[in-house]
């Protein structure tokens, strides 16, 4: 009941047509699937495509049994992520800024995910703009980026800093951390999107995957243009 | 029908109590009054009281027709506010920070109720986050305040990028500019609320005259405490 | 009161670093100032910089009171925008996908403004989900693309159909467009957050404007990687 | 203190004449209630009635003790159903078109209490709107159904373009999966509704049972026409 | 630029398949378009399809001017619909059950549009829940439809009711009649998803077209399936 | 610290002479409290007044143990009530009228809150609109009551309904049963109020106490007015 | 096609039975029916029943030409009431306490239908609880009332501490006056909802009618238990 | 990677700067954080400053293993915080008006933050609006504070009433207790900002931390000022 570019596993249909529409075999959003299955779409889509294999928010305990079942992998805690045969460097440069501490967990999903699909990936932590010295001291690693990825929770205010200081693309994460009106990161991401500053882009709540794509869709594009 | 520190004109009763109570007397919001009902307030409290007296959100033509029937007043139009006996200095410096030129009416609004009522208003305009270079080279003058009240609309993230820089009181004020994920103000008042810079205060949408009114009650305090 | 950076007209203080900081004039926002104070900032971009200048949001008389007061300019009256020595070519292809008749207005913002700024702009009508095949008919053109602006409101589902059928970029603008349940384009801005496809981005709601100026960042970033 | 259509056990009052005014007994359900309470219901329904007795909502070890207590009924774990004396088929067909693999406990619930009920269900998973080919090698079997019950979170897209696709009533189940953005449920719910294609309508979040329940008053009107 | 399916017009490209594709040729929503445009779309229409051809949510003077420039239509100012080449009756019956003289002409325009596509109308008024003797008075009426479409505002109980007496399709069309806490619509269409009477449907706030579009789409499936 | 009319216990301050203001004792909300503070506050006010003496909210383990400290207590488990001194018969009928199951934990609260203040308290179950036949066949009793409280979730529509019935007064509780577009209760207590029924009056969501309350002043007042 | 309890006007049918159900005719909605329309419902209610006829929401050329048609009626302005056969005193005291100035139309709605269904009303202005002191002077008239409708906007305070001060029925109507953070209303609905005061009921925001019909009701119960 | 004002411990850059900036070193956000970066942390404030080091929200084991490794520090298990070096006092009056007892924790947060920075303060509780009595005997305690810091949740009226009351400050801080329609505190938060007293501020829901640092700011400019 499926054509050729899509496996049947049962449980999920995989589409293994993705690494050549779209440079990048599907990833599999790992919540709330067995180990099992998370095998079992690993290995298809190790088996049909070429390039890098990616599993995201895996636990502990589900990342042990699948790298038992599928081997060659490597697991990254604090990313909670996956990765079989990660890409070869691109040659574009990505710096995660991230505003506080507790945005860290999304940052590192970011950074992660973008360095498996070959970017070249910086991290600059503890910017918010309540403190703007800290923030104005990265300004050159800032500068020197072909993307910026800001992460930021509470008011999301560091995105609409870092879209002033920067030429290249600004892509914001909102995160849900922060309690009461930050209510659980919708405040920051209608704040980011009202950002006084020109041509940043957004995208979902807590979605450190999200962004990297967003950054890699960009190398892309970068690159195809590149001689 | 009311006691000696209510004066009933009928069509409303006024508190000419409050300038013992709380040092100013009672201020007229004339949004969707006549001009014969403002009047007629104005002078009651003229009588009943000593210090200034004023009508916030009055138009032009409305204001024109006050101060006919009320001589002595003044009218700040893009403030839309009138104001009789304004009060005498109180040696309290407060600087309104304006995030764009958009939010100018009610940063306008703050400085002239905050000036009527003996405050010394400087007003700092176009030093939103996106382009902090404006915002740092204004940093001196602020740092000099004694309060500083933060007008922005859009993501607001003018109060924890000031509310960082400065180690006096911050009153935020956010501002119905803006479209779409703004909400009307709603995004910049949970966004000020959510802030990453601690100790900062927030004041409703739009009100200028309110975050006058939190300043004022600071420099009572200020003042009452100095020999 | 203003540094080496920032020209005070008074009534605003005129950014005209921003084009050595990021490539590009300020824009001026048209909506709610008078055809002298457009006039004023714009004589000033056009002194201090050597770019485009351009005023977004500018109806019609308006328009013709600033052209007059400042020639060789140039009046886009569906896309609302008054251009100054618009940009040479940057050969960087966008295409604006655009679901239905009612996202035109936005979708002739963000071409103008993409145009004037150097980009080649190609736009797609009609494309919206509910008629596939008129999407499907449209795919080459999309796939050629170096990054794809969808202006889509009511559901929004395009943004999420593009960003599965291009491996490019894509920037989403959720248009006011509908009724009801459409609330005024925030369910298209939280359905796009909320997409099945991975990597796009969005910005505020019928902002033609911002998506335009996310790809004109993309543009640069393409081009610097450029030998 | 109930009259002869009511049978009341004290901690309900079961209606046991909506067969005759609906074409199906009462459906319990089963969430919050006791395997006393659920079995109690059942026998009466079964007693008053001749049609399916079903109870949604079931977990595991309470649907053990209800079919230890009322024998010859059956348990669907994936549907949490309970199901006594199915209907024979009444010749009606319904797709249930699934987005993703998270929707799939709502679609087991829509299509096991449709079958329950008499219609025939097939079920198409993984045909959300970012894999567009997936979708249209569905078509055939979409457009030979009478009814198509689509089931999606997220952005809830899939509605739009299966109510493009096909000419037969589609009835929408938003479900609660995603994160961020998609407000459990809420944004899928509002896009829905929102939708370019005309004609679709909409059940509450999650409500697999309502959609069923929709295709089965519309298999009962097209065969109370058919002679 | 379209293919064999669709006719570009310049300020619209219309797909002239539908009728093919779902029974009924494209409708167009007038508000919004000038009576040039609407002419235009129209005149495609009847020459590319044998069907009916809608324009819904036009006003009185547009309609003038458009049947002025394509005779042989007819408007029903109630319903703001103009309509050439009504369908003959399918043998359908249809009632719409408006809960309140407010919500008349959301009620009208699924009337309207219901009876030009070929369905057989009664309405019935005045049958809000608070009056329980007026909406049981109807019973026998509601019980004969093959399609009941409820319009009710304020709190949408009627849905329910409705819901409860008859086993045909329900499809609820919440209006934004009321005010204050009946949130423009919102309110209604939130309580008619969250009804406790089963296997109700819900169309957008005042889209008496979209009820009438389900409705179309219920009486194809029972037409297919007559011998 | 406290007056004559306050009894200082040290983790809370009572209120002893609400029962000459209100003709009641202060009610205890024991939710968050423990046994050693409930116990503290019920035997103050058993020692400062000479009325009934309630705690809502309260837990099996926490009544068992203030019951071993405070005797001559009653506690209703269905309720979570703790109840000292019930009052004497007022002779004032309410009927608590209760739209399903799940409705049933908040109606006996109200009931039995309304009983233990002196109020004759009738329940009336599974009453729901979706099902009027059951509602219908109570009307005696609903119109015999002096005063109906209405406890219902969903969409609330219980309250209209009820509301058109009777001329009582007609108090109407949301609750927060159901899901997905019930939003916690959001949806009823907005419905609750956007009633077409003239004259229904609403409390919080899931209080079941405070229509009780509001069935005790009417009572209170009927009363007065009683020669 | 309606029974002997409904009159059918054609643009509306009017129950003419409620009088005997509910012991008051039918009132009017008067906002968006033409002149014609309110004198064709009013003189029908004259006609069939005994009680006062009352239409609501009537603007001035309104009312100017439905009195001209239909004679013995007054027109009270400030209300937009219209009035015929106002009915004798029942003997109930309300007192509807009013915050704000701006408050007021409500309030005389609230009045004015009140009194013209035969309750004793007496207004009590400016009240707010920012000026408790004034609020203090009215406990005697507020604890003499047989109910008190409490009417203001903003943050809607005024509930709360009346609910406090008197032990009768309060009926709180939220307004949408006020600003920015009030939400039209929809605050001060939700924060009298939240209120400490135990037992004040709630009606929609801005419906003064509402609060009458719900005192209306009070007093018939009253006087109903007098011997 | 970190200038002169950073200390970088890999888990966290600290701001060693504050204390020179604001007045007092950055204060550390316990929640979520393991006691060795608590106590690495406390440890290099300690050391790069002279004044007060705090964490807030420190549970009961986590603050026993952070105290044996940083000795000298104290706990305040009701205010969840960790003290080392307290400063002395700045003879700055604050009164914590409390609403209810739910409100406690919150208001222990504002005290011990407070009391630790050198604040003298001083707790009022019980003082909710629906008791004016308890509220008006705090008066003169009330009217003596340099600052008042309210903290009231459900619909937060009492800061409207001690905004009234006093001519110093308010701080105005919305709790998340109470349930329904208090929206987890928003309601409490919205209410405060549309409050009808003039130049009361508010912080964000629950955060009595940060209204005793706006208290701070507060007694910093007193002082300061104070020759």
């Amino acid at each position: 009941m499926a054509g050729p570019d899509v496996v049947d596993l049962g449980f999920a249909r995989v589409d293994v047509d993705r690494e050549a529409r779209q440079g990048l075999p599907e990833v599999i959003y790992g919540s709330g699937k067995t180990p099992e299955q998370i095998s079992g779409i690993v290995r298809t889509l190790l088996r049909h495509n070429d390039g890098p294999v990616l599993a995201t928010r895996v636990d502990d305990d589900v990342a042990t049994s699948v790298l038992a079942a599928v081997p060659d992998g490597a697991y990254d805690r604090e990313a909670r992520l996956l990765v079989w045969r990660p890409a070869a460097s691109l040659g574009f440069g990505v710096v995660v800024a991230v505003a506080g501490t507790a945005d860290l967990p999304v940052a590192r999903e970011a950074a992660a995910v973008a360095a498996a699909t070959g970017l070249d990936v910086t991290t600059v932590t503890d910017v918010g703009v309540a403190g703007l010295h800290r923030l104005l001291a990265e300004q050159d690693r800032l500068r020197a980026a072909d993307t910026v990825i800001v992460v930021a929770g509470m008011e999301g205010a560091l995105a609409s800093a870092v879209g002033g200081l920067v030429a290249c693309p600004v892509v914001a994460v909102p995160t849900s951390t922060g309690y009461g009106a930050g209510l659980e990161g919708v405040t920051a991401l209608l704040a980011m999107h009202a950002s006084c500053a020109a041509g940043i882009t957004v995208v979902n709540i807590d979605s450190g995957f999200g962004a990297a794509m967003a950054a890699f869709r960009l190398a892309r594009v970068a690159r195809r243009r590149t001689p």
